[in-house]
């Protein structure tokens, strides 16, 4: 399509009209973020020549996805993990630092307030699925070992569903614990399933109208804290998962995919699991330094 | 800020790889809006190198949107509204055509099912205001007169408030007529008053963060329909007043200010106003083409 000089000209001008009405924004920050963003949208409206009907069917998509997001759901964070904005936003704040463990989305099934288990404690709080012996060491890029760290960790349940997805008030699959003296942790969990993202809502529209899957590959999610270090927000995928390759928020790093081997006989920690199969898997986590 | 050649690589690569994952999609005007958008928004987030927080902020900010919005009050069009993108929009879709009437923003008030009017009928239906009596005639733009057009008009009352606003189901400032024979319309309206955006909410919020008037200069809106033509969403402004070159959203343009005459001694039509005040305004509207 070509745009005669004139109208491009007014085009321009109109973006110039509203990148001015920030001029008298006394937060520099503030102004130059919203000064991009209003370059950027109209930009994008003049290179795909968006139509009325086009922002129409946005402002709509936008208003579903508002009512469909409560306390347990956020159709919103969900948005910008399947446009990949959530990794990207994650890629510019977390520059590699030396060996430090890479970050991955933060997802949208973080809750406050897990509960606190002991070193070797079940994370799992009664969440079906097969027992996974997680362990590790929290080192930071000097190889030192980084003692009482604070590790959340969160999960879907064999059915793929996290806890607050039942909607019935459980606490399950979801706990934090801190690292001992010499830096190393372990806790049991469950061997992580592939789920799709929550898809009966504008964003699962979205996937079926540009054929992609809703599935992510299965995952354990770590948040680790401490004092010191950048905070490290991140997941172990499982080696041989067909999904890695497919994952639907573009999370999977080759780095965070870890063997999670078939175990047999005694457990780490003697716990008696009345000849059911069980896994294990190690992840060592580096932390940068803060302000890194 | 400077960043890496090695950080810039990865950072382009998720780009690609979230840009790939439209490839399957069968809707090329879909893949080609939705492939743009994801090159843009990763653009925004790596120019300012977004951080984590920002990040959080506007999915809260679009949370809060989604849940102010209901079936009478439209913050996410009150958001394209003042960054903006409604005009460009507007603006991609009607280039200027000879001498045709020029448009501007739909904004969130209409509402489908107005009562109709004959000529020379009250638009007010009761609203508060000084009564305007308003004419014109809608042609082509050769000059010949565009018979049985419909006319939507609607306003806020002199309160700077739509009948939607109140919440008590009036219909009020708000209808539709026909041109006649010779394209000729005529109604009494009420003389535009100047009022602010809805600023209770996120919208409001980000206007008074940057130091940004919610206020739009006083206007009157049309929506002009006819057979063979283009559709034309359009309002018209009052010479003189203070906000025009302020407008919160963007929406003035020179060719739509008209002069709101102040009026005395009999009315076109005879009516009685009881030595009220009154106004007039002539407004000759030219339609484009349909397709031009």
């Amino acid at each position: 399509m070509t745009t005669s000089s004139d109208q491009q000209h007014r085009e321009a001008a109109l973006t110039d009209t509203v990148l001015r009405s920030f001029e008298s924004c006394t937060d520099p920050r503030l102004k130059l973020v919203l000064q991009s963003l209003v370059q950027h949208l109209h930009d994008f409206i003049r290179d795909v020549r968006l139509t009325e009907d086009e922002w129409r069917t946005a402002i709509d998509f936008l208003t579903e996805a508002g009512h469909i997001t409560d306390d347990k759901r956020q159709e919103f964070i969900l948005l910008s993990d399947v446009l990949g904005a959530s990794m990207q936003t994650i890629a510019v704040n977390n520059e590699a630092f030396k060996d430090a463990t890479e970050s991955t989305v933060w997802g949208p099934f973080f809750v406050d307030g897990s509960p606190e288990i002991p070193l070797g404690g079940d994370m799992t709080l009664g969440a079906a699925g097969e027992p996974c012996w997680v362990e590790g060491s929290i080192t930071d890029t000097d190889g030192n070992p980084v003692p009482d760290a604070l590790v959340e960790v969160w999960e879907a349940d064999e059915n793929g569903r996290y806890d607050v997805q039942y909607r019935d008030g459980r606490t399950a699959a979801r706990a934090h614990l801190r690292t001992g003296d010499d830096g190393g942790y372990r806790f049991w969990a469950v061997t992580p399933t592939p789920y799709p993202i929550p898809h009966d809502g504008p964003v699962g529209a979205l996937l079926a109208a540009v054929g992609r899957s809703p599935m992510r590959a299965a995952h354990l999610h770590f948040l680790v804290r401490a004092a010191g270090y950048r905070e490290l927000v991140t997941h172990i995928f499982v080696e041989g998962d067909e999904l890695l390759a497919d994952d639907a928020v573009f999370g999977v790093k080759a780095s965070l995919v870890k063997q999670f081997e078939r175990a047999r006989g005694a457990t780490p920690d003697g716990r008696e699991l009345d000849g059911r199969s069980w896994s294990r898997v190690r992840f060592d986590i580096v932390l940068a330094p803060h302000g890194s």
